[in-house]
């Protein structure tokens, strides 16, 4: 099959990334499906496992941790699936990624994809909608928050406070302050169901103050910064939550304690990377977004016109990846023609 | 009235206690209680308080945050309390403390005293006890766990591990792991509810992992350093929680992203600091601690016999104050009398 291979030659700068062919993986772990990739979204792990792995295996790895697929075989374990489903998944960081005609998952990660979207829409949503809804279910529970609840969400119009506004919005008791970098993502924000918006670093916990409504007893930080921190812990309701969706460096995190603030990391390949009954939830979670796409209660993030799946492409794609703007997606070669 | 005074004089290494006769306080604030105390326990943060002020006051503060005594006054807004009756609080870090013939509250962080209990037994309750109930319910939401939730709880022995044990115990589904540093403690921990208990320190999530039962979900940490920390991470499920009790200082916590942890911090004062309607909710795990202690559901923490107070009592009580002995208690000299 064909793929696209990331691989650090001895004594080059930076990882390249290649063509190549390789053997069609088959489904011997019990769990897993064999899915034909119909179409893998460009998300900012790869750029950052690109750039990341000097000691990457000089076999290389495959990237790409978004996609949507038809099962085409199934492990002997498999309960959930049979072949010729239509699924969606994010993936296992330690597993080949999505760039690449076929890809093998376990089907605890995975759930049914929508029936109302393009592949290339559909492949743009995984990633970013698992990392929105666990935070706000399975950290902030969101859910069962009653009226009097803000909740900011600092993540400047990208693909995950996308998601997370329009995933919140369906509590109606819960009073969304999302944060925007430009005009569109402020338009965007708004149209989406966020109640306010802010711009996206300037004096945070001062914007949300002026705001009038009450403090937030809830953050959703894909920007945290020692001056991001300092906001939110000055803007927080005491016994107030913030969860980190983002990697950020050290913090001061005994700031937090005067206030008895609670600290939710939020890493989607949580789950993937420690497989149990447990790791179901995230199948779950997947089939909830693909539910809310058909009923068109969500409005997928916008994306690019996709791209034949090729080494040029994906490497040209990240070259030109920013925050906030529409998500490069890839086809392989073989669904094109 | 006669109270004791910490103070640290021009020039004095540490501060001093002493004996001074200073005016009764009224309940001039509209939700104060003016109460008359019947007995005011040692706590650690009394010997911290005295250590860690290098820039003391010169006119002094009066120290005591756990206490049991009779509302005297009422303030002009008190709902909910009326002259005669007996309660129990920690009190405010920012307000004079306990250790005075008088102290003023505000009733929302006030809870009516158990009635079966002598005032001694039931001054060492409030700091301690209100620490495991906001931990347990208000960051762990160990009441709503189902079976197969693990808890360990890292308290030595001490007051608020011995509460937090017997508090965690009331939901029958929980297993409980209690750490101890002497066989004492760890009869005390057994009689009272841990299913198991290990060793203080030594390789903590070794011991755990030994005892064969599911890995943690929650954590409760009394004492928190880098050896600590890292047992937690490597032993506590994908999604589990940690709650901090005590006051450490660095930690590296990007190393519980990997398992999407949540990090609570539990400070006791918080709620005294940021006086609002939310308030309530101390005054109410106060009433449903003394409700527990009447119908002898928890058993108190054991007390050293009341001494009178005195400036030489209590800097003598600091002097020997260990973690996990008896408590040490003060009954004003007036009702010695």
């Amino acid at each position: 099959m064909g793929a696209v291979l990331c691989r650090r030659q001895a004594g080059a700068a930076e990882a390249i990334l290649e063509d190549v062919e390789m053997a069609r993986p088959a489904a011997t772990a019990p769990r897993d499906l064999l899915v034909r990739i119909e179409a893998a979204s460009l998300n900012p792990i790869d750029r950052k496992r690109r750039a990341a792995r000097p000691l990457l295996d000089p076999t290389g790895a495959v990237l790409g941790w978004s996609a949507v697929g038809v099962v085409e075989e199934t492990g002997t374990g498999v309960r959930r699936f049979v072949p010729g489903q239509r699924i969606w998944y994010a993936g296992a960081s330690e597993r080949p990624g999505s760039f690449a005609e076929f890809q093998l998952v376990d089907e605890r990660i995975a759930g049914r994809a929508p029936t109302g979207l393009a592949a290339e829409q559909a492949a743009a949503m995984p990633l970013a909608g698992l990392t929105a809804a666990e935070a706000l279910y399975d950290h902030l529970s969101i859910d069962r928050a009653g009226p009097g609840h803000v909740i900011l969400i600092n993540g400047g119009g990208g693909a995950v406070a996308s998601l997370a506004v329009q995933l919140a919005r369906r509590n109606p008791a819960v009073e969304i302050i999302a944060t925007a970098g430009s005009p569109q993502s402020r338009e965007w924000l708004l149209h989406v169901g966020a109640d306010h918006v802010v711009g996206h670093r300037i004096c945070l916990w001062q914007q949300v103050r002026q705001l009038g409504c009450p403090a937030p007893r809830s953050i959703i930080s894909m920007y945290t910064n020692k001056r991001s921190w300092e906001s939110y812990i000055a803007m927080l309701q005491p016994f107030g939550h913030i969860c980190l969706a983002d990697h950020p460096g050290t913090l001061d995190i005994g700031a937090a304690r005067a206030k008895s603030l609670t600290l939710h990391w939020q890493a989607m390949f949580t789950r993937p990377a420690h497989l149990g009954e447990a790791s179901c939830r995230q199948g779950e979670l997947l089939a909830e977004l693909a539910r809310l796409c058909d009923e068109r209660a969500i409005t997928p993030f916008p994306v690019r016109p996709a791209a034949p799946l090729s080494a040029a492409s994906v490497a040209a794609a990240m070259d030109q990846q920013q925050n906030g703007g529409p998500r490069p997606v890839f086809v392989p070669q073989s669904r094109m023609n």
